[in-house]
């Protein structure tokens, strides 16, 4: 029979890491409330006149759900069979983040407001609910992204020596006339404001041969903006075929590419295995 | 023979719910006049001048309108076999929010600005008119976005939870120096006007290290309208797909939806006819 | 031997409408070139110091312009075999409006503005210089354009009813507080002006509630611009594949399908015919 | 054996030109470092106080960059098999665009900025770090713009006929009251603004008929991003698709780009081996 302490530790897991039992559902969905509800009071913290009249509530009670969240996570070290795995893993960077903000501030004040950073551990929300299709068509996205990696990487280097280039060229048109145009650095910002089509418009071309030479940068942006799109439709056409289609083969010619409600292969007639 | 009651019944039935008689066409033109009529009308009312000069008049007039659309919705519910099943559908949903602002306003003054909705009414356009091509497109339209939303579901969480963290980590770097940015709540509106290229400009951040984070988020907002962009093409590109293959239908079995190349039916395996 | 007239009219249409012969070429450059010219001094007149100092000149060189091109017009309809078919042709259209302006200013002042629609005339370039690969692609987009018709007639439908709704929600919530919201036809402008993610910034909620109503709108434009595209795409997809590929048939076999660049059948490996 | 100049020249091309040897990677490299701590001081430069208080150091650094890219350009030309070649290639003029602006500063002060468009050889950092990968990813992007010239030369030619027509309208309806619209070419700057969905929002409609004119522009932008981001995505469907397909080669003709339905070779008719 295994020691104690090892049972413990399965036990701990159980809850702590899944969602099947009754314990380990009620636990994950406790810590879904509280981190829920921690966000908020951060958000409602840094509205200012909440902060005067209720600045020491907010103040007690997220240093509540801190140390909740930080014998959570050293339960969760604690329970795990590897935990530097977990520790390095997506969610275990996040869970530390989470709480870190906290002690720091006490040290660096203000530090706090990262903890809104504990949002991100709602992305565990499609894993507590079970709602596979969620995760499996959330996948189809992460691929499709991660297809694209390189095109993207390629592109956004474009993006960036062209904003340089403008920007240089943009302050020395604007400049001498222009505050907006100051430096190259704040020109290179109005680069992006105008390439990605965000168009603020705190800072805009004055002269004549600044607006000419924006229309054309705005044009640059349309076709610029094409290509990440271009990239990621094209992955996506991909991913999603592949996904829907790919996996069934003829048993008698081979063939592959059958749809999902296919009983019949549509090349020689055959029946399909089912899946 | 029928009953009287159950006679008329079917009567108004085929005049207010069909478009096929001459009596249902006029029905439904008279219904679409009187919608288009009074939607101007809640538009004029909002205008100042306009109100001050004929605000008795429009007041008279939208309730002749809702007068009718109640007679209308009542009728309907009185002609149709299955009333739960039509109050609680889109149109009858529609409907009954068409009338309700006015009743509301008698208690709540400004209420009745809410009538607009009657505008959705219009929907039924392309039924009255027999535009059969445009539902069956729009029907397209929903299928692919019907397809999508999953995936549209993943893609709003995760921007939702940017938003909150990149609000934070905004409020932070500009609150001190900068109103715009004065809590978390309001800098999750700057980076959702900024993801979305949207770019009022009526929040902007000053601080160098600030507008070297924003330029960041607009870049992100690139690859991220990307994302539903490729989704929905994926997803148009394979209804429009479905739709085209449509032609062939089985002549053992009758399905339909195989694929242009396929030679054997793919629900029964039977051999296609050549096309 | 044909009558003189008719002889007089072949060559003419000759000149003006084909672009083979050597005087064919020379007339259409000449108009192309009165074209720019002509649309260049109509935009320069518009510049305040520019007409304040060249007005009348440029007064004398548009009536110029004018008389050229109505000389034009009318060769253009002696010489034409059916003279109602191209009046009432894309081009003829465009003759027309880029003379008219120019005699409606006679009796209102500032109509010579419109000139502007000269600049259409310039479509023609791409048949004047035999830019048949142009054209070509060209048509490919206006076919994926006309198959999208339905689609984009119910998608702008559905947005224009949204812009009421919207409209009249901003209008009840802002209306009070906020100037630039004072009525339903300028709340739905500023509709417009979101959820195009054009987003100016002249008109802006500051309500709380304003702000979180419009964050709303702002996502909803995100799901709502990926519909043209997606849209657009799938066509685009098509009929860029459809002009590349369906042309060739497999003479023993009739397959098709099979790339510009095949030689042989890739289905049963015959010989294809040359093209 | 060779002469000696000609086995130096053959030496300085592996260093110069090729990334295999440890001297050519780590001259390499050292260009690279230079090209970014130049750029970096270019920008560094433009802003007001810093080049109030270091403008001396930036100014001897910056000729001592300038001395070793001419050295190097002047090196390349020399080791180069085919100089005029190198000299009119694509890295070739970006090579002596990033140390002319500094020799013509000399006539006119404040060229000098233009020294950023050094940055533009930072493209080289994908040949030199071996990121073929990346490189071949970047290839399928030129390929798809390439191959999307015509559709985008034809389309752009359509936006610009169109901005010079809204621009016209504009101005007849906002100009007489609306200082934002003084001349066709400021409208036609308002309405790249506005069709490209940046929306600065310093030039804005403000009669009601203008804003309605306004809306239309705006749709139909959005009607008119989808064009292009559908041709670079049909585009991108189909060189990604072709770089897909490319695994299979003809066992007798060796040729590839097979489609994954192909039974023979379509260049010579072989049976293809099955996979």
């Amino acid at each position: 029979m295994k020691p104690k302490s090892t049972r413990i530790k399965e036990r701990l897991h159980e809850i702590i890491f899944e969602a099947d039992t009754r314990e380990g559902k009620l636990f994950d969905l406790t810590i879904m409330a509280l981190t829920v509800s921690s966000t908020i009071i951060v958000m409602l913290e840094s509205v200012e006149w909440m902060r005067l009249k209720y600045g020491q509530i907010f103040y007690a009670v997220e240093w509540g759900f801190t140390t909740v969240f930080t014998i959570e996570y050293l339960l969760r070290l604690y329970s795990v069979r590897r935990p530097i795995k977990y520790a390095t893993s997506f969610f275990g960077v996040i869970d530390v983040l989470s709480i870190l903000p906290a002690y720091v501030s006490l040290f660096i004040p203000g530090a706090q407001t990262l903890l809104a950073i504990r949002a991100l551990r709602l992305i565990r929300i499609f894993r507590v609910f079970k709602l596979g299709y969620f995760v499996k068509e959330g996948f189809i996205i992460v691929t499709a992204l991660r297809a694209s990696r390189f095109k993207i990487t390629v592109f956004l280097t474009f993006v960036f020596l062209s904003v340089i280039v403008i920007g240089a060229v943009m302050y020395m048109v604007e400049g001498g006339t222009n505050k907006d145009f100051s430096s190259i650095p704040q020109s290179m910002y109005w680069a992006i404001v105008t390439l990605t089509t965000v168009g603020y418009g705190d800072l805009t071309p004055i002269t004549g041969f600044g607006q000419f030479l924006s229309a054309f940068v705005m044009i640059l942006g349309y076709a610029v903006i094409a290509v990440p799109t271009g990239i990621v439709s094209a992955e996506m056409v991909r991913s999603t075929k592949q996904v829907v289609t790919n996996t069934q083969a003829c048993p008698v010619c081979s063939h592959e590419g059958h749809d999902n409600d296919a009983d019949y292969c549509k090349y020689c007639g055959s029946k399909l295995n089912e899946d």
